[in-house]
């Protein structure tokens, strides 16, 4: 769907997994010592991997059913060329995402999967999209290749940093750099639909200049930096939720200990 | 041997082994907790370096002496050319994997070999038949070059993982991967024999067409998925299995407990 | 700022830090049994920080409001073209190191910071620095190219000996390994300023001739000697300071306790 | 040294370190429970790091002192280009094997020198190599393109391996690993010293004919083949050593045994 939705739509959902692991994983070392915490999460990992599951199959469906798309149909009807590869291949891609839903669902179900396989089918599904990309963007004006090259950076940088925590899992290091490339990630896409497809007319942007090339590769550091302070903020935020949870539970705890004590005196006395 | 079987024979060997690690690696990670199986399974690593040092010996012996081979001639007659460099590469190739074979077997016998030289061994044999197969695919037509480049992604990850199990031995994430990438290998030669040398004779594909090489490009994600899913299932049949079997080697060692409890009682009887 | 200043303030920045760092590594390794002397790095890192942070934003400010600069316009009057990309290109470049400088504060500063992300923006940081320098020096003579490539070797390095920092900590080897690529980045701003903007005039160098080009490499070798050997130099003297103060150290503990040993002896004679 | 020579000496060099590292690094690891032998090793290590040193020494001034060299001058006398850069660079090579062998000295000497440096400063100084190599190789003809750029898959292998030994020090495999690459790297050179300046005269060869560079590629793996060939025998003669040693050293023990036995029955005999 080379047009405006087609790139703001994958853009939403990459935005939308960084938000949400943005406030995730800061919420998960913070509370990395309450025990009571490790189940709840298991939970939500089960309901994000249901939800990715579910999002795929959307997409792989809307991807082939679209009035243009394909149909399920790949040759054409006269068996000399091929139909509607873009949508096969962002079906593809949604698969392998497909793919990486159903293993964490098994991962935090009660089966014995091996403990990593769900990060290095995660990272696969990334670097699959990143290399679908790459023979993608070959053939086209400089500012376009330039543009999803550096998109490529995102998600190789992405894929790399998954595969890593196959070895060092729950690293909140690791956890914070893959969530702000993830927003880096949905915010680009939307960089390119505004660039490429200009949603409100306006001047189209000269694709060979070379300072439109320059600007284009300082706003991607500048999404990054934007990026980074998101999750800056997303942690500072769940700091102070842990904080003020935290006195509210033990000024509760005291508060219950007064009154035992309370009633404790109480029977002491009726005694 | 650039035609169909020459692409199908090497597939096939690597379709084997990817299976039958599919089969292995499960079956091992499994049973981890069971002591006797330990020393079965060093038997069979014992097993599988002979097969590849045998099997690396005939295809050594096949490139050499096929009808049009080089019979171990390396300069022609005249000294002016070599000889058929072709089946001198692929020789090399099989003997990589086939001094990867002989030291899996001095690994697995009595000798005090270092612990993970059979791993950089193998993950050397895999690096050199990517090698050659990178300086071998120059010079073609961007189809032909772009079909054996995907295959090189196959072989240089595999390379890489086999190398880092040097590191982390019996890792079993990084195990079901290299069979993954085993088993796409052996369909992906395959599929270069079907697209290069159609066997039934059938229309031949446009090598420049830049649809054809998207095509090409899906078609190795999908190669890959369905040799993920491979290892999925086969996982799966193995995981039944050892359930099975423990059920049944529970029920008998209650059974004779059983018994024994009874002959127990009924010995008591007799005092 | 294409002019000698320009490449020699960078430089004059990066080794000021190098030199810096060739002090402080060797004696936090040396003082490493000594208890009072963490909390006492503690401190010097923070204040590391802040000096970082500040000369970042006097960085974004003098990038900025130089005469020439583009005192916060990006587009220009007429929004036909780019205001100054080259010293936004260098703004943005002081945000990543400002961004780190303040992750620094935050880190040893009371806060529950996750510990390595110090490091990880740092890394991000230095590895922004190439990624801008790539793209920016596209489209030069090959000698200009060339010396900016590498710079690039320095930078990129750099930034991958941090990113291994993030997991492997105060490790000394890493530790001294960035400390030259610092000075050697240093010296070589300066070099690209000597060679491309001779700032004594003189002859200006043939900027295609392939001598002058390895020359250059030759060049870049002997700045990383020197970088090593200012770092030896540098562990040397910190190895003989630490020796001086230990043995003074003892000494006079060793005095003192002469001196009570006396006194009770005279208070002994006393009683 | 554009010559035979030139490419045989560097070449007799890497084979004499690769062949004495392949006696020296099974003969550590076989003895690694003999803990008299673990100063003596180190012992060894010194006098490895003198030769280094003094190899290079003897290097430098021979690429600066020989008929045709610099004599220590970079610039012509008027000026206008440089002097024998060629021999400017071999020297720099030398010059950072010198350091690492300072380095290797100071490690084994009685300093507080961190450990793993040594293993960094070689690992820079076969970076260092490939370095220089890769520009030095530019523009020439495709077969001694190809020749040398199969040297530098050797070469930043090899700086990669002894990379990972700084973290990874004393691991068994990265040492033989090492060692084959030394061997390799050696008779390379000496293989593209006959392939360039046939010293027995000879056909020239075709350094644009794709048969011959084919052939050069296979020749490559085969001398790796070799040089995995040469480890494997030296490691099983020091297998055999060790054991006979340890053999005789047991029998030895057994006999004083048995004498002291004798004197001890003698000696109760006198009584």
């Amino acid at each position: 769907m080379a047009n405006f939705k087609g790139h703001a739509l994958p853009g939403s959902f990459f935005l939308l997994f960084g938000l949400w692991w943005s406030a995730k994983y800061p919420l998960k070392f913070l509370l990395k010592r309450n025990k009571c915490s490790r189940l709840c999460f298991e939970r939500v990992e089960l309901a994000e991997g249901i939800v990715k599951a579910v999002f795929s199959l959307v997409g792989i469906l809307a991807e082939q059913f679209v009035p243009d798309g394909p149909h399920l149909h790949l040759l054409s009807e006269d068996r000399q060329s091929w139909v509607k590869l873009m949508n096969w291949q962002h079906s593809t891609m949604y698969l392998f995402f497909g793919i990486s839903g159903i293993i964490d669902i098994l991962t935090y179900s009660s089966l014995r999967i091996p403990i990593g396989l769900d990060r290095l089918i995660l990272s696969l599904a990334v670097f699959m999209e990143g290399f679908l990309f790459y023979f993608h963007v070959q053939n086209r004006p400089p500012l376009d290749q330039h543009i999803h090259s550096l998109l490529l950076t995102a998600v190789f940088g992405g894929s790399l940093i998954i595969m890593m925590e196959v070895f060092l899992r729950d690293n909140i290091i690791l956890e914070l750099f893959r969530t702000s490339l993830a927003i880096l990630q949905g915010t680009w896409f939307w960089q390119i639909g505004f660039v490429l497809y200009p949603p409100f007319g306006g001047p189209e942007w000269n694709e060979t200049d070379h300072g439109n090339i320059m600007f284009i590769t300082l706003c991607f550091c500048w999404h990054f930096a934007v990026a980074m302070g998101i999750v800056a903020i997303s942690y500072t935020l769940m700091y102070w939720f842990v904080q003020i949870k935290s006195r509210k539970a033990s000024a509760m705890e005291l508060g219950q200990l007064k009154n035992s004590h309370v009633s404790l005196l109480n029977g002491s006395d009726e005694e």
